[in-house]
């Protein structure tokens, strides 16, 4: 059986706009291949209702699980949690128990739980809460879609919250050969042996060492004895 | 008038694997914000020609400019420049020009140009050829599409022969206050400035600094004067 297939959607014009780099991706990428999930396509798009919502419906719709990233914070532009709700044709409001964990947090920190505040307990009916274990205001996963925050560290709290509960697959393995020669001058044996072994991927990374061309041949795959055994001719081709 | 739009694809199994850590995108972010294009979208697809397809269709008709990153070196998952034509619908064959590129390219460094190596020279019918001072390898522009290398300082390279080609609009500036308060407490009066200037674009980027709250709340707009009217009323309120 193939593994679970997901997509990541990363919410943000400061994305778009150059101010930040996202590693939200890199990181649930690596978190996901561990996992024996196949992260099959990204998106990032600006913090735009409309955007959020067509994005949120393409892909919950074509993979197994969609993963978000921003905008549900306690200001204007974080507009996630409505467009969750809007994409799924369910309301949203204050919900209970989202209220009881900030309001104690907030009393702990002796400051008010305002409206601003309360924004981070509305959550889309129907939704379970992700805990978020750094700054307390909770994700939600609704259906197939798991809705984050977009600070790193609070995002990987969430995805360690939330994993744990999903199915995956066996692990995509990967092995690696480093050869100090042109891409173009192994194409054709490695093409072949990929031909060989079609229930691997493989592929080749360029790099340049010194002025001098290299390629990393990276081969995946869950099946570790396949991967070993490819991994034997290609060490034989190259080595 | 609005300033042009575009759209980012990076197309690379390696980035969904989490192998590989995309830095194209942030690159490209910064250079389109400088030049005057809106980066409106951006999407990871893996190396898939059926997906490539459909990303490319999706974006090159939804905005000014899509640029892509990746998949045009000489292996067999190289598959960009088939996808990119049979996008368009057009035949795809070696190049002349592309071809005495290359040729001169491998004889000065006493290599074959052999089949692996041609595949490089494949170009879509009525592309134009987009200039690779690095690796001499062309990426091309097809319409409104503009397909590069995905190895950083080669993308970046194409890019810097592409984009003073293309018309762009007053560039987006940005202005930045760090203030020591949470989120939740600068929310309300951040989202009413917000409000009294729908001409710009007001974002809150919470960190914490030694256990305590802070954020960065940032303006973004292309009207220097309008920007600067925005700053003083956000520190008033918060400077």
């Amino acid at each position: 059986m193939p593994n679970p297939t997901a997509a990541m959607l990363v919410i943000g014009d400061e994305i778009l706009s150059g101010r930040t780099r996202d590693s939200n991706l890199h990181y649930i990428a690596g978190a996901l291949t561990k996992h024996g999930i196949t992260l099959a396509e990204a998106r990032v798009v600006s913090d735009d209702h409309a955007e959020i919502v067509a994005a949120v419906n393409a892909l919950r719709g074509k993979y197994d699980h969609l993963f978000t990233s921003g905008g549900i914070g306690p200001t204007h532009d974080d507009i996630t949690a409505d467009a969750i709700a809007a994409a799924f044709g369910v309301h949203i409001g204050l919900r209970d128990d989202a209220v009881a964990l900030l309001t104690a947090h907030y009393q702990r920190q002796n400051l008010p739980f305002n409206e601003a505040r309360q924004r981070m307990a509305r959550i889309p009916d129907g939704a379970v809460l992700i805990e978020n274990p750094v700054s307390i205001a909770p994700g939600f996963s609704l259906g197939n879609v798991h809705v984050m925050a977009g600070v790193p560290n609070i995002f990987e709290a969430m995805l360690a919250s939330v994993l744990p509960q999903l199915t995956g697959g066996p692990p995509l393995l990967s092995q690696n050969l480093r050869v100090l020669r042109g891409e173009g001058e192994i194409a054709a044996q490695f093409g072949a042996l990929a031909a060989a072994f079609p229930d691997l991927s493989m592929g080749s990374y360029p790099f340049t060492q010194n002025g001098a061309y290299g390629t990393n041949l990276v081969i995946r795959g869950t099946d570790a004895a396949r991967l070993n055994a490819a991994m034997v001719q290609l060490t034989e081709l190259f080595g």
